[in-house]
């Protein structure tokens, strides 16, 4: 087995866990918070800064590694490990939503995904079998299965096809997979729908896989929606495998979806609303790009140890951000990062201590969506 | 007096020298490479990492903070320093170079420059008056003189009477100028006639200023002339004040100007190429954004002590400039500034044991301009 996962700790006043994930690249604290490395590199952080953040495990993309710099040429290099000078663990998702995102680029069969590169238009092809070919080059220490991400809204017989098809191309996956020191996690999908969730749910346990994705959820519904499908969902979830909410990083969702039994996330979200010079705070997010934070010499959120709050002021970052300094995207990343990581270490403290009801009681009545 | 100047040795086999410059906010040892911090950031660096890479200087751009934050904004932030929270010495310059670099956006008179600004059109004046007021504001340890930079080629009689003014607006300066804890430079002017260089040069002499630039070289004249207008204009430079070489940053200029006596230098050509990839080594420049090495996992430069090259390959490095990741500037301008740097510091070591005359026949044994 590529990956051990011990639940430490069961929350009482919730369906929240406490737990440890060893991989072959060492320890993970769960619930965790998984910043992603989309090319290689979690934009702006060298790795040193990464790990000063506190995080243990990055998340890197399959679609994007295998265009760029190609699977082929990482491999030779003695895998993603290597080639970025990352000793921690890393996970790779399955390319699958990135290349379902392409829209008019690709035509979806039962054997795989046609799809056309966003950076130049060449013609490729992943099947479930080539993403796991490709994963297995990259080396990560948890790979995806190849799933389809159904759109929302979508109607009740596209979404039971689409996971139906997900399991067969889950089970392909599996069969084709044959790396051991990779651990391979299925997806639930099955959208909105409780009985479709649950029934990929229990089709994806009979294939016994060492942790569980949750996909198709973030993807434009309203949030009450996503707790709902969770709240149903977790009721079939085994509790000795990992459970991981893909692409959900926002604050609040991180605190609903650990509270229901959530035990990983990854999401862009930190260092994409950085980009355009919005920080997280306890209180919700600022965009100190607007004027008002012209000669506001406060830092970002007091108290906050990052290295922004310890040395520049929102003025000063207000300034870097509006004349597209590095430095000013470096500043809101680096918070934003930190920001999620404590939160994070935050909430397993309040496991810890059985009091995550009262922590998240706490956290919305400052929180401002 | 704001700055004192110290030479500290005079090489017996050169006319360089070794030397220490106080200013208000700490000493520097000349000679000195000052990276350049146009919008007050240093592009890529945090100042941690800045004062890490060994740098006791900064230099910003007054026409830059002029429009963006604001001069009057940067006052009531409590000054430059305060503002960016760097402590060490900082030299503005004047705004002259970046105003004339405008062309057909301004207009020269003998009152002073009226331009429009290249971000949003909007119409502006800077005179020699207002370029001290600007700077006062800053708060610069070392402002420069509002000067007019001929530019390559030009004939005598422009060249002749761009210098006159030069003259005129030098004094207008610093009867302007009355800030106690900031020096102010002169600049001396000439294009490339050895006559008009030293008339300039006696004038600002007589105008008695704490140092002196010298401008208008490096703007697209071939090197050896550049170096035979420094050979004659160092005849007639005080011994007692300190030079300083201005948009000057190529690591064969840099040896070959402190061999003609020049103490200080500034230019963003570090921070330039490196982002189009290319990084300074002792063999000359080497443009790793190209093919050759996409598999070519040796550092950049063996030995070097950088970030860049502890920790990451020459293939990594190409991965992240061709992706367009933030992390790929930051690795190729760490490198290139602490090869300045270093640069700098053997150089002054050579100047030290009186041996710069063979550091400069080793150095150019090996480098490729």
């Amino acid at each position: 087995m590529a990956i051990k996962f011990s639940v430490l700790k069961e929350a009482t006043d919730s369906r929240a866990r406490l737990g440890v994930l060893e991989t072959p690249h060492g320890k993970i604290q769960t619930p965790v918070f998984m910043p992603v490395g989309t090319q290689a590199t979690v934009k702006t952080f060298t790795n040193h800064e990464l790990k000063d953040a506190g995080s243990e495990i990055i998340l890197s993309n399959t679609y994007h590694l295998y265009l760029r710099p190609g699977h082929d040429l990482i491999e030779r290099a003695g895998g993603l490990h290597k080639f970025m000078n990352w000793d921690r663990p890393i996970l790779t998702d399955s390319g699958g939503f990135q290349v379902f995102s392409l829209g008019k680029l690709r035509t979806i069969t039962e054997e795989g995904v046609e799809f056309r590169s966003h950076l130049d238009g060449s013609k490729h092809f992943i099947s479930p079998e080539k993403s796991m070919d490709i994963q297995m080059a990259l080396g990560s220490d948890i790979a995806m299965v190849f799933d389809e991400c159904a759109p929302y809204p979508a109607d009740y017989q596209y979404v039971k096809e689409s996971k139906d098809m997900t399991y067969r191309w889950a089970k392909r996956c599996k069969e084709h997979h044959h790396r051991e020191d990779q651990a391979l996690f299925g997806i639930v999908q099955g959208g909105m729908f409780a009985d479709l969730r649950k029934e990929s749910a229990k089709e994806l346990i009979d294939l016994d896989f060492p942790g569980y994705g949750i996909g198709g959820l973030s993807v434009g519904e309203p949030k009450p929606l996503m707790y709902e499908v969770l709240d149903e969902l977790m009721l079939v979830m085994p509790k000795d495998k990992p459970r991981y909410l893909m692409g959900v990083g926002s604050p609040d969702a991180l605190v609903e979806a650990v509270f229901r039994g959530v035990d990983m996330f990854d999401c862009v979200l930190p260092t994409r609303i950085a980009r355009h010079g919005a920080v997280m705070t306890r209180q919700g997010n600022i965009t100190i790009r607007n004027q008002p934070y012209a000669e506001d010499y406060l830092p970002i959120e007091e108290g906050c140890p990052c290295y922004a709050c310890q040395n520049h002021s929102r003025a000063y970052i207000r300034h870097l951000i509006k004349t597209k300094e590095v430095l000013g995207l470096r500043l809101t990343s680096i918070h934003n990062i930190i920001f999620l990581i404590r939160l994070m270490n935050d909430i397993r403290e309040a496991i810890r201590q059985d009091r995550l009801a009262e922590f998240r009681k706490d956290f919305f009545s400052e929180y401002k969506g």
